[in-house]
């Protein structure tokens, strides 16, 4: 059986949080759906931009499980399944697989810093092992900014060359061009994805396979346009577009500014909840943030909210 | 009810892993049981040279009960409990609350960085007030150079006044000498306890409650004594004896060689193993280091091998 490897735009979809901050699965249901019918051609669910750090083992398992449940398409999913421990990533991996999900986003085991990269071979191997299903689809995730722990050229190609069928592409989110460029041109096989969408017309140039990217929570139908039409004449225009968008919330935390702008479009502010140790943007910041965002011709037209597909 | 603080010599107890890496719990058990011989105060089980963040939540929750089940006094138990995500952090804590251990040690969330100080203190405020009881004990973790997110001074005293009864103490890890003499004069009532064995002598002389060190795992007596003998007059020669020994193997990294010296010392090669991302030290590794501790004056007496108590 061939699984066929993700391509376009996919989103790190938010997580919505109750007053009690727990997680609240039918709001992240509205958001994923929303998503979809906007173009996205997939959910990375779990990642960096979901506070999947912050979510509890269980809690992952069961928001997924409510997801697909509730007719989130399972091809369409890609959670980020890695953590500090092989036996936890296995597990949420196990669990993703089980589910039918077309692949997983897993980062490297990101608590101790400066482990060589026998280490780090090691625990994708030990993580494949574990699962031991030939439907896995692993997307390597490398996030040195925030993870510290990084995946270098020579041990993407190690992990492609031990696990040819299982290791399907790569977010770089190094925000280095040149190392996704490297990876592009070492590596065409892989489904590589760059994790800023400011990337994009460059990576899908260069043969890669999109974007996964944390700004496609409030934009997704605009980037998505660009992947569609990146060899019309205007191309360059739709990517000047969307990169202004990014630039205009540039200057906050990333997270708690795309929750602002998600609670400002649905006029609901229950969706400028973070968990800690991230902390939300005031209505004061997040005014200031909506006028910058307009300012850069961002449409946050309130008769058009965010809503779940019919 | 009041809770006598921690105080002394305290372990972050290697974890042996057996031959499908998985957790080794009588093996641990021998080694707690050794270490307790030797006169350590308490065991920080479950710390950074326990490889904590590479073991799952469960197998820290199984291996915390096979431990109290089989002897190990609840009181002399410090498990460390921090993770990335406050639900889980606040799910081991009470476990360990609820099985009667002394206190716990608390990493802050460390896969977001740069985060501020209101992000973190949020952080130890959920957990407090998800476990919801009286008898919590936390000591916080503060060992930026692995987490790189750190504790602040002034976050420090944040919490100490927010929460007068549970904050009981606080493990510096920092490797800044400037830093623990700060905390231990800004706070006096805080147990604070220097992250490596070589600042046990100032430390104590600075009104410390002791040291919680790696080190410990391999040389328990002779920190014991100087931790016994601080007052006294041969009190800088014992520190310079333990501090010869940590100099002999800080070329190393640090959990392979310790692992190392117990599987040289008990003539056990599977204490050798470690979890990945980490890497097992060879063989050949293994005997030039026990061979630099020997020159170093340590002692590595076969006669006289780790054992469990009587």
């Amino acid at each position: 059986m061939t699984t066929q490897a993700f391509g376009g735009i996919l989103v790190p979809a938010l997580t919505p949080f109750d007053a009690r901050l727990n997680p609240d699965a039918s709001r992240l249901l509205a958001h994923c759906n929303w998503l979809l019918a906007q173009g996205a051609d997939g959910l990375a669910v779990f990642g960096t931009t979901s506070e999947a750090s912050s979510l509890g083992i269980e809690e992952r398992i069961d928001l997924l499980d409510y997801l697909i449940d509730n007719g989130i398409p399972s091809q369409q999913l890609m959670p980020g399944t890695g953590t500090c421990a092989v036996v936890d990533t296995a597990r949420l991996t196990r669990h993703a697989v089980e589910r039918g999900c077309r692949g997983v986003l897993m980062l490297p085991p990101f608590y101790y810093k400066a482990v060589d990269d026998d280490g780090l071979f090691a625990s994708y191997a030990e993580v494949v092992a574990r699962v031991g299903d030939g439907r896995l689809r692993i997307y390597l995730y490398h996030i040195p900014p925030v993870a510290q722990v990084g995946l270098s050229l020579a041990l993407v190609g190690r992990l492609l060359t031990a696990f040819p069928s299982t290791i399907a592409g790569i977010k770089d989110s190094s925000g280095d061009w040149r190392n996704t460029e490297a990876i592009l041109r070492e590596y065409p096989e892989l489904a590589t994805f760059c994790g800023s969408e400011t990337f994009l017309l460059e990576t899908l140039r260069h043969g890669g396979a999109g974007s996964i990217t944390a700004t496609a929570n409030i934009n997704p139908a605009q980037i998505r346009e660009l992947y569609g039409a990146w060899q019309s004449e205007g191309a360059q225009a739709l990517q000047d577009g969307i990169t202004a968008v990014r630039k205009a919330y540039a200057g906050y935390a990333a997270i708690p500014a795309l929750k602002a702008v998600v609670a400002g479009r649905l006029e609901a502010p229950d969706w400028l909840r973070v968990r800690p140790p991230l902390v939300s943007l005031s209505q004061a910041e997040q005014a200031t943030l909506l006028g910058e965002l307009e300012r850069a011709g961002f449409t946050l037209d309130p008769a058009t909210p965010l809503r779940a597909r019919a």
